[in-house]
């Protein structure tokens, strides 16, 4: 019985996770976007004030569970990968 | 021109970190369920054999643009998030 209960929980934790993924690469993708259009314009990849603004927006609508400096952590982590996509973009580009 | 391309570009953005913020709160409150469940019936919070079986099953359905490594680490960040959010409750608890 109770063990049914968590078996339910993890079939919903399962299906967030898939969830997440999908919209992470879909982020993923859109920071590629972002990249190419920025090495075409010729500006820097890393822009600190929007990353700062982004955060600092994502704070301020969150609701919890998680606390504020929890939401900052994950998603700078997510920043840096996306910043790591598009600087290998970047590579691959020049090494063509 | 190109600055509307990238403005664009960052409206959709915007819009998936919200997404993004909006699962990862669920994805929370679900694994605060757990934890609770978990108290209930005296089980640790921590099941590294779960969080194995969760990351493969994530890298199994990754397509990209994200490589599998990076993958790994940032779920990994939200497992822990996760459990430090248990843990608390736990300690909330005995407080109460």
């Amino acid at each position: 019985m109770s063990n049914g209960k968590l078996e339910e929980l993890r079939g919903q934790l399962d299906s967030v996770n898939q969830q997440l993924l999908e919209l992470l690469s879909e982020r993923g993708r859109i920071a590629q976007q972002i990249g190419q259009e920025k090495e075409k314009q010729g500006v820097p990849k890393y822009d600190p004030v929007r990353e700062k603004e982004m955060l600092d927006e994502l704070v301020a609508q969150n609701k919890g569970p998680f606390d504020n400096e929890t939401i900052r952590h994950l998603f700078k982590q997510m920043f840096q990968a996306s910043l790591k996509l598009q600087q290998s973009d970047h590579v691959k580009h020049l090494l063509v």
